[in-house]
């Protein structure tokens, strides 16, 4: 059985969003600062944007790159598929185009029933009712042998660790302080307990720690 | 003239103290795993504890000296010198001895008035009811060429910050949450701000960032 794995990027005081968004600057500036060093690999670039031999091949990369490693399935909440922001919109098809990164099934916890949607490269979206627990049960099935990533928001991924279930859990702690958002860290003392600890710092600035049973 | 310095541990959640002091342990294990790297240095061991030959000569240890070294005077809060817990007590003379490891002129910031007090080694403290500024004044004035040091606690080390009074800030992160106390990062949004901010990991696993201007 593979394991339950977490990867998000955070600011030095624990913040994994952003808060300063505006019509004009949907992603805002926050965004911009805490992502730059994951946006600039070459993974990123090709992954995501669909450029090639483009981008940082430093640790950042490695780290990226092993992001989409030996993953089978990933659960995120409904914020990270964007139904706090389409609700109820039946066209609505999550904001990676076509042919989203993830490739392999996806599990979308919301309230909001709708039938599952298959996209290009592998990726389907299964839009769940079930807890955190039930919907762990079903992403195992559909990983088989592969890991499941827990994909976010910070409050989807809070609650995997703090019901124990992450077997491995990466932060890429970018310097910066954003003072406001999601906190990764709240009401999780002590949850380095029964984890190894380790971390390095990338060129980018970045340090990356990563809990592992 | 000397730089404004703040040198801290905290845990990788934040918080600078911890919270489960009892009157049969009245340091209390979360002050023992958060400071067990520092309290295992060579440097501590020598200049605290009065031990020589013993303790850790690492990453840590090189902090544990930079800590000590090029102070001309130091700057604390009530909390730290301990008139929290001994208000109005004429014999208190702090936490550290008769030849506490210092070494220089101490300003205690406090709203009791008291004689200033000469201790062995060097250490003088004064107690001043004077703003953080005027404060800062006469410290920079007693330090001369040598730098004043923000000793703690974490409050006073964080109205410091958010006045853009500090030239450099060194925190030790342990990498364990505590989830209470005082956060070090609490209201500091964008405080890397006119700072190069650097990183290294120690043996130990303590992430030593460096803010300098």
């Amino acid at each position: 059985m593979g394991q339950v794995r977490v990867d998000l990027t955070i600011s030095l005081d624990g913040y994994g969003t952003t808060t300063d968004q505006t019509p004009e600057d949907p992603f805002g500036q926050d965004w911009n600062r805490l992502q730059a060093a994951y946006v600039a690999t070459r993974t990123f670039r090709e992954r995501v944007l669909g450029q090639t031999g483009k981008g940082t091949t430093g640790l950042d990369n490695d780290y990226a790159a092993a992001y989409f490693e030996g993953i089978g399935a990933e659960i995120m909440g409904a914020g990270k598929f964007g139904l706090h922001a389409h609700p109820g919109d039946p066209d609505w098809r999550g904001w990676w185009g076509s042919n989203p990164p993830f490739r392999c099934p996806v599990f979308v916890l919301t309230h909001e029933s709708r039938p599952s949607l298959e996209m290009e490269g592998g990726t389907t979206f299964h839009f769940v009712q079930t807890s955190a627990e039930e919907t762990l049960e079903h992403a195992r099935e559909a990983a088989g042998d592969r890991d499941v990533r827990i994909g976010g928001g910070v409050r989807v991924v809070r609650s995997y660790l703090a019901a124990g279930l992450v077997d491995r859990l990466h932060v890429g702690i970018v310097p910066i302080l954003l003072g406001r958002g999601e906190n990764l860290w709240a009401e999780l003392r002590e949850l380095e307990r029964g984890y190894k600890v380790t971390s390095e710092i990338a060129e980018s600035g970045t340090i990356h720690v990563t809990f592992s049973r």
